[in-house]
């Protein structure tokens, strides 16, 4: 195949995915879901390599299959020669990684932080309530949640300060706990199996600065927690009404400017265009992006993985076996005093077009 | 001390601090300032640890040492017995690091794709041209240009790809060469020692990717440039007019949408009030910011230090021994064309109350 021919064939591909998902992607996005293919032929590792959306991946994926460039069977996705010749006209290259096998990646050493405290969180973790559906649940590797808690550290947001963790399935307020570092963690969730797990820790591993509340994040924030935290973390619903939820929700809770606060974003859930308006409002909040940590986090594979709404889309259907859902660290710190209101969120927060896992 | 007179007193200091140094700064930098100090004795160690302007930070010792609470001699800042019993009071804790040994926190094994070529990089760098400051040069540690190459082939920037680097004293563009991977690298710089050495190195290498070529960035482009590459490198000078000047450049040179920008940001010369109208820049221009990683970047210590601006400001003067001058690595990606004009730069574009090294 030529080159310019090649390059037709690929703005064709895309215009039809464009009408299969009406989500925002670029043709980048279709550079990075080719190059993945080229580096693997499982379907998970290619959704982990491609960073693009879940929803626009499947409709391409689709696409190309119904143009016979590839084939989908027992979860492996490869391409068929024509799909072959067409990449190789394109002069794509496979994906790549260079990540550091002792950190993941992450640059951070935990260990420096927990010595002995990791393998005392890894036993609390032994018996954690599993993610459900219901909420959107997802938990993150213990190394991942170790990792996000000593980058905090290392910035300044953990000793001596007031933390809440808003929503809490992936035990971030006991692994603060368990440094000793801070001065208060209060983890708050609407999941009553959360609630009671992480006070049963927090007794039973004499955390005394540990407490969790059950709260549901649609309902304002009561008054006392407005206000009082010098940094806040969470892993949001990446939905965009859900984010601002979650984001909105722990900006209200940070004392003032220099406070600061963690979260997750991914490119499974979330367009580079949906990153774009996520970062507007962050910087129309008041913040400053500090840090933007990609692939920082990933998570264990959860048990609802068949009910999930991109289950459907899968053009071959096989359960992951290896991490393949990861999200990116940001943190963020006021400027100034946050432009946000406490109040009531109504309908369907987790309704989002790039919403793939609810 | 009790804790409410010590929060009285930071405040003053702070008060005081910003009559001295006009520029944004918020308490946060303050109590990293003090952190710091908790940490180390050694003046530029304190610097790397404080994230926090210079221009601020020699303020804000002279203020302590004026008020009797800091001690300055041989390079060497002390609290005072009344300044430990402030600090104390106020319940700060000393600045931490959990950087990964292996990666040195940059999250990427260098070695993964340069293999063998790292000695030979090595071996090139040991006849480049010196930093000097008509240009504000001063280059980063032989492994930061690697890891920043390494990064950008982990994104898809580099294999295949046509590349442009804006100013090189980093040598990035040797580096980028020497992977064989990129189509094309092009780099530009307003000093010819630069260029000469970097044209020897292709043919004596045989680097037929490499190119540089001389050029001032305060002068448009040439139209050939325009629009004609994938992936575009710099580290911009801090003004925010300088580093308008270089990012402008660089997006006027991508092909367009799904093309990506690296370049570096540090804490010295940017407060974070600077990072986040950068960063609306950014977005304003059409970009989304993919990747943020502080301290990715180590500066080796350049001759011109005792004439740099803020060598007057400190405290007591001795000549760094160690790396103490970092940068974040940024990776944008434009999600549409950018709104940038090719118009010439007039006035000094180092010139900025936040500058330091100029």
């Amino acid at each position: 195949m030529e080159k310019s021919q090649a390059k037709e064939k690929l703005s064709s591909l895309v215009e039809a995915t464009r009408k299969k998902a009406p989500i925002p992607f670029s043709p980048r996005d279709a550079e990075r879901a080719l190059s993945a293919l080229l580096a693997t032929d499982d379907l998970w590792e290619a959704v982990r390599l491609s960073h693009a959306p879940m929803r626009f991946l499947c409709a391409f994926w689709e696409q190309m299959i119904a143009d016979g460039l590839l084939s989908a069977t027992d979860g492996k996705l490869r391409f068929t020669d024509a799909g072959r010749s067409f990449v190789s006209a394109l002069e794509i290259a496979p994906a790549r990684e260079v990540v550091c096998d002792a950190c993941e990646g992450r640059g951070v050493d935990f260990r420096k932080l927990f010595g002995e405290s990791v393998e005392r969180f890894f036993a609390i973790c032994q018996n954690r309530p599993e993610a459900i559906q219901d909420y959107d649940q997802g938990y993150v590797t213990e190394a991942t949640t170790l990792a996000r808690i000593a980058f905090a550290w290392q910035r300044g947001d953990l000793e001596g300060k007031e933390i809440i963790v808003l929503g809490d399935d992936d035990l971030m307020s006991v692994a603060a706990a368990l440094t000793g570092a801070p001065k208060r963690v209060l983890a708050i969730d609407i999941d009553e199996r959360l609630v009671n797990f992480i006070n049963e820790v927090a007794e039973r591993e004499s955390l005394a600065s540990l407490k969790a509340v059950k709260h549901d994040l649609r309902e304002p924030l009561p008054d006392d927690w407005l206000g009082a935290f010098d940094t806040f973390l969470c892993d949001p619903t990446e939905s965009f009404v859900g984010f601002k939820a979650f984001v909105e929700r722990g900006l209200l809770c940070l004392k003032g400017v220099g406070s600061a606060g963690y979260f997750g974003l991914t490119h499974v859930e979330s367009s580079l265009d949906k990153w774009s308006r996520i970062q507007r409002f962050l910087l129309e909040s008041g913040a400053v992006i500090t840090d933007l940590r990609d692939d920082f986090s990933g998570y264990v594979n959860w048990g609802y993985i068949e009910e999930m709404r991109s289950w459907d889309w899968l053009p071959t259907k096989v359960v992951p076996k290896k991490v393949w859902y990861c999200s990116a660290l940001f943190r963020i710190e006021l400027l100034q005093k946050p432009k946000v209101e406490n109040r009531r969120l109504e309908g369907d927060i987790f309704e989002d077009e790039e919403a793939a896992t609810t």
